[in-house]
């Protein structure tokens, strides 16, 4: 699988590898980006948590195979670099082409390790943006949260 | 504020720290395991995204006078350790003391990293495990979720 050869430089060429094949559902691109390691972990939207390089191609490839291609881009980011691990908070806007409805915001943790010379995906933590975040300045009290 | 000298030698210590002070309800212990830093991270179960040590602080200011103290264990840990920037997925297991229901199951990332000469949280991502949770070997199809 030559896709498998492929090294990213930085966390950031990962990041980009990632959500290029999520956009173009592109399964042999998206699990090129993730470590081939018994303990990834990956947690779609209101999904339980994967655990495992088959399970989590498995659950990419049932996504893709469904035929919904989105745009999606990242804001307000947050880098937490380290040597071998680097950590990204983003805010993944999602667009459907064509579609009138609004974006949807999913909130997301992406964790990469260093290995074998290249930055590889280790941990996609997705979940629903609540719709009615309060601004950044005017947090919403958090009573229907348990923690 | 005393509690602000206190010092994480592990990530693994800023962890135990972290339930500990949530079990207890502890603000002052909480808020000594995060970073005091402008970027710091905390979603709370199907909350918004809060950026910074005094919307985190907040938060868990609103959280603990809510009065309800649970007890948290972890399983299912996955460590990700750099020299600088640490990472554990876990499975929060939260039960209300003499509550007859069961458990409540949380997935959270934690982010910690090495400053000042000790180990400091800067990610709590946490949301609900769902109920219809598969077996980790016999994932459930994410047909309803977006990614």
């Amino acid at each position: 699988m030559p896709s498998r050869r492929k090294l990213f430089p930085t966390a950031d060429d990962a990041e980009t590898a990632f959500y290029e094949a999520f956009e173009r559902a592109d399964l042999g691109a998206m699990m090129a980006v993730w470590a081939a390691s018994d303990d990834v972990v990956c947690i779609h939207p209101t999904g339980p948590r994967l655990s495992g390089f088959e399970a989590v191609r498995e659950s990419w490839g049932q996504i893709f195979s469904g035929g919904a291609q989105l745009r999606a881009r990242t804001v307000d980011v947050r880098k937490f670099d380290g040597q071998s691990v680097a950590v990204r908070s983003v805010v993944e806007i999602l667009t459907a082409p064509g579609s009138q409805g609004s974006p949807q915001s999913v909130l997301a943790t992406n964790v990469y390790e260093l290995g074998d010379g290249g930055w590889r995906m280790t941990i996609h933590h997705a979940s629903p943006m609540p719709e009615a975040s309060a601004p950044a300045d005017e947090p919403s009290p958090p009573s229907h949260t348990l923690h």
